[in-house]
């Protein structure tokens, strides 16, 4: 089986999809030694104001760094979800925001269902950290890096003064997975 | 001949050439309404705290994400302009920071010299906008959109409150290109 392992991040612009995926191939590639590409493609859709972000990691080199079948998708928008599920290999992985994405598609993998921008604005204080909630959950779920490595990733990345902020929004993107893993 | 650019961002970890590509990509994609991709990869250099970002700009589909044949280069340090050089194509135009840069490879091309992180420190006050300073330099220079799209997309992108720094910079960005252009 190949190690490679392909992510996409979607939603609204502004929802920070893109540092997310940024923070995640960089978790990987800077504090676990993996190789990882990161890009997103903006068309048409980018002026309607969705956003998505596609990180690739692998321990070996990325020949082609254009996810083509995902094997975690998340989902923050109805629009992504509908735009983008179709992309999930079998089996694959859907993580939405159950707020929003409220028509499901069929699939044969697995669908976890959280309110993520809902954490993030009551659980953290703040709407604008939905992404590192999300990565939180994201990484708890996968597995795909350490939460030791997220964590160092996201304080390098983001901005200074909103470390605690931060880290509090990793803290319960993770625990919200946590409870829907038991 | 095809209409596709390639863009390189390239220097060392924490000179925002990752945030410049995305910016780049944006100034042309959401405000020119062009096809753009944006990506990284990252390998084992990431550890060693280079960083390069590329931009794939066309006004049709882009099959192929990764730049190959780059129409110009960024090359803040020497480091990255070792390392990068040889993927621009023949007649492709390098921009370095001539501070950093002094040993300047064999080219049929075009080089440009500017002192850019000089600029960003003396003339803006913060080395930090950087990137926004080679960003308006390029743009000047090659016209790969037009100055009111980057500094939307600059304006849409940074931090609240520094938005008159960043405008600065472009200025001065600008400026500088147009002094070696003359």
């Amino acid at each position: 089986m190949s190690d490679r392992i392909e992510i996409r991040l979607s939603g609204s612009g502004g929802q920070g999809m893109v540092l997310g995926a940024i923070i995640l191939a960089e978790a990987a590639a800077i504090f676990e030694g993996k190789n990882a590409t990161q890009s997103q493609s903006y068309g048409p859709e980018a002026r309607g104001g969705s956003s998505k972000s596609d990180v690739v990691l692998s321990d070996g080199a990325i020949e082609y760094p254009k996810a083509t079948k995902l094997d975690i998708l998340l989902a923050m928008t109805q629009e992504s979800c509908d735009k983008y599920c179709c992309d999930l290999r079998p089996g694959g992985l859907l993580i939405v925001d159950e707020d929003y994405v409220t028509n499901l598609p069929e699939t044969d993998g697995r669908i976890v269902k959280l309110p993520i921008m809902r954490l993030a604005a009551e659980s953290v204080g703040k709407k604008v950290v939905a992404n590192i909630v999300a990565l939180g959950a994201l990484v708890e779920l996968t597995g795909v890096v350490s939460e030791e490595s997220l964590r160092k990733a996201v304080l390098a990345k983001v901005p200074k003064g909103t470390e605690e902020l931060n880290t509090r929004a990793l803290r319960v993107g993770i625990k919200a997975a946590q409870n829907v893993k038991q």
